[in-house]
């Protein structure tokens, strides 16, 4: 099979021949790869970020939101057969300790990441287990919805520990509108009754915001601080989720907060960096957000499903991944970018 | 009546005579006081680092931690009659805001608070509202008790709000066994069923906490946090609960705690500094924690009469509050100094 | 002032003057009616069936769905002036008990029932307190949101307490699509992503479900539970919300009722009646539910302001009474029927 | 090996040889028997009574609550090996449905009950699940932990659900004081800071409720619901939970409850049959309770394995299996019933 491997950090990926995966374990899954996202997250790990922290060794081939058609799997498999439309939940998990028993399989404590620490979905074929497929309607492309396995998976789960805190008459701000705010938006619309207030310093992306739902879109202009407490009746928000967490989006979110409030951090960069009386005299509180679970995104396809959440996607064929991760990384990529192998349109 | 009043910042509090405080609304209730417990924040008013958050003009009387008997009540006061013990929450509050009427009074929109902005209890009278008094046992005498009203309820709120997250398994770290610490010990032997292990540098408080409840002592020596990873399987805490927030305390909190677990702010000093890549990956949460609510009094109340919780306390007269703040200052104070209007005991 | 007073049972009601409240507490507030709704209790209380209960004398004015402006304040009141548009929570509760303060007024151990244990809104103006009006954007008119004021009060609390457990996929039965119903299927709609089914024997009630929101609609014709069966992939519904109680509703709900889902009792007149062993294999909850709180209602009153949850009401003078009584006991009254006072239009 | 087998609904069991059962699924595991609970259930499929809803085909070995040690496992399992100390959960479940993902395995959609729909542990070897074991400390003996699989499981879950709603000031009815109850009282201890009544007709059972920790005993006399109210201030208890579900339980646990209450369904035999407009009035609930998750018994062992609950049994050969189950239906079993295989002990 064809994929798209990294042999050397900073290098660009190499499309290559490589042996198809083969089902060693009984609860083995082997995918056929219709369309992998393309994430940030790819970037720095061709730039060798990630290199320590996942300890994986070169070559191998990177992509972590992968969607597509069952292939092959192991002898005791019984969720799917081979021909299924399946989304991939990004971590193999173990199904037997506490975490992954509790709606929590994030945190497992024996877990695989494919694309990260072992192969991943840059390929024609993935190999996965059968506890992190989701099976979906035939009708759906994988193309179209690929990206909602890691980048929208992160942001509904981000938005799905925040609606507890909004019911009518409360206001969230969603900062930066990018791949993953415009998923976090739409479920906010689809999961509760919240005022969304979205800031963004793109125009571009803010009339995104609006198309998706936001009620209220406020410029990054050195003014949003106070155009937000303004349109919060001076109180702040009850939720900031930041999808940023640099350039600073965190001094503003904090800003933002209204007493007692909850800041969700997605986005990473810089330093959550506050005085602990602030903590204290204000209650408030900072959530850390990680991907989704197997639970989340089987609730994430259903509102796919529904047409209450779309991507916006632009397409590359599997060869073109370096010119994808070009454009990617000097912002001409526009929506999510979706790598598809040949074959598979 | 007799008051301690600060004339000046940095001066020591003055006792002199002062007009009895005066029933001018039809919901005030004025409490004779039998003890008001002594707090690092009285010090902290002397030294006038509250000034400004304050607003409170000079002089004025500090003491925001009150017991005593009901001395007069306005028109509309139904729930209390001169004679009742009670016990007083340090906020006045309105009860028709969204935070008083969902349990939540300590964010009421349109608070006081006496002893911080208006005139407190350290004086042989206290003005406060219905709404502030919680009516106690007659059996159960005001100096035993004062400090709960401010310092224990502190560590009762947060541990309140810890609780659903320890079920049979679980492990807590208790940073600093002092004052609240030991509060904030007994309502988790109470409340809940795990494994609490208590972090403190002093071998006295140890060994206090061991008494309190505490499963597991350990001693600040620099290792402290491998200890607690050692006593957590390597795997570091579900929660941790911070009554010092500085001094490497936090430091060593965020490395004792668990992947998706809680921080409860309480001690405050230093910031919460933690870079975001952190709190996602970990995706760990920082939860503040003010005074608890009227409720959550109500409930330490209940804890305290069933025995389940007990205050260390040294007793001092109201004639000598400078004394007492200076043995607080100097550490030579034992228990949490409560001061006793003469008459009162 | 004019009232409309219950002075023997089975009689209808006498259309009078009557002296005017007076303010006698520091916390009262006295409303000039904009719109009074009735109710099935309404008939009820005629028919003598509250007597008992509640234990009024006759005669009084019955009313218990109540909007209108402020026309008088108690010397304690700060909440509202005169002239304020408002809506009257039905309860009056006293604020100083664990209930009032949890969030949970609705179960004050100190409340009055304005309508049923004393005299209601079927008058020029309504006497209450501070802690029952919640103020309205002065565009709104009473009429048109009074019967929110109970009616749909208690749909909105039903659906507010069945939102956590209705994620994306879940689905939702809604017995009975009349007076609450209507309300209770907006407020599904604005507060969950479950799919709504609503049942009913109504053709019209059906249609206006529709309009609604419902994503499916089932006519009560024998085969109901087969049909909900169905659309429920044979499992039955997470939720259902029961607004009828009687005439077959429940043994109907029962059996739509999926493993571990819960039933909303919401609509009276039979009897909860299930085996034990059928609660326990199934591990099905019943939940029992009566009028929202007052926070529940100042909700309410954001959705109605943001244009999510509509009325259909019927207006009548207020000295029309008996006939609008009649026409909502004979089955001629579309929508809510609204009580107006000469001169409030 | 032997085993105990049914081979016609009202017989006695027949100790007999049978084939050991052998691995065939990757994940299996095969326990050897150290000890197997004999549950009232057991009597209940001897007379024929879940012979429908079971659809087993006879012969067939009950025994439903299980604890041994590994003695054989399928090749993907990784979670034991031979020789661990196991208790059993009760299910073998899929690992795949929401419910197994969601801390809900109880409601797994592929599930099957050893002992109940297939061969269970009245027997030498017992086939299971990796999913379903849960390794013990080498020094627990299973002969002594093994009723905990089921009846105590059945009992924690209970109380687990119930707990949120116990602070400190609430009143718990815990009616019946046997073998579910017993635990359920020292697991309410252990998990809730609340006051604990306990109602049973027996002097003995309610002494072992005092040991056990009960607050308050109430003998079932014609007086029990005034006594308990009087326990409550005339309020009621905010949580009943009915072990017993039958012989007038129910309607005294009804009158028991307080507004706004909850009442857990564990036991059966009778209906619960409820006017809804008693239901709604005081808007109380009903909830049912099955056995519990498999992280529900980890957390009942940890108590265990603490010292926090303990079980009463009376120890019986296999062989003496008849014996057993007819002290059983006669009343003189002490105690929870253990049948251990011949060599196990």
């Amino acid at each position: 099979m064809k994929a798209a491997r990294l042999h050397r950090y900073h290098d660009p990926l190499k499309v290559e021949e490589l042996d198809e995966p083969k089902i060693t374990g009984p609860n083995d899954v082997i995918v056929r790869i219709g369309g992998a996202g393309l994430c940030r997250t790819d970037l720095h790990i061709q730039e060798g970020q990630w290199a320590e922290k996942s300890g994986v060794e070169l070559p191998y081939t990177p992509g972590h939101e992968n969607a597509g058609w069952v292939y092959e799997v192991g002898s005791a498999v019984t969720n799917v057969v081979p021909g299924d439309t399946v989304i991939v939940h990004p971590l193999v998990t173990c199904g037997l300790c506490r975490a992954c028993r509790a709606g929590d399989d994030v945190h497992c404590v024996n877990s695989a990441f494919p694309g990260i620490d072992v192969d991943g979905g840059f390929a024609d074929l993935l190999k996965t287990t059968a506890r992190s497929v989701v099976k979906l309607a035939p009708t759906l492309h994988p193309k179209d919805i690929a990206a909602l396995a890691d980048a929208g998976l992160t942001a509904y789960h981000a938005v799905r520990k925040a609606a507890p805190l909004l019911y009518p008459g409360t206001k969230v701000v969603v900062i930066g509108s990018g791949g993953l705010g415009h998923i976090g938006i739409q479920s906010l619309r689809a999961l509760t009754p919240a005022e969304i207030i979205v800031v963004d310093p793109s125009e571009r992306a803010l009339a995104l915001a609006g198309e998706m739902g936001a009620d209220h879109t406020v410029q990054v202009d050195g003014k949003q601080v106070d155009t937000v407490l303004e349109l919060t009746g001076g109180a702040g928000a009850e939720v900031i989720i930041d999808f940023v967490g640099e350039k600073g989006a965190i001094e503003d979110g904090v800003a933002m907060l209204r007493q007692a409030g909850s800041y969700f951090v997605v986005g990473y960069g810089e330093n959550i960096n506050v005085p602990t009386i602030d903590i204290i005299s204000r209650e408030i509180n900072f959530i850390g957000n990680l991907v989704g679970s197997y639970n989340d995104l089987d609730e994430l396809m259903t509102l796919t499903a529904q047409g209450q959440v779309h991507l916006h996607t632009s397409i590359y064929p599997l060869d073109a991944v370096n010119d994808a991760m070009a454009d990617l990384d000097n912002g001409r990529l526009q929506g999510r970018g979706i790598l598809i192998p040949a074959g598979a349109a």
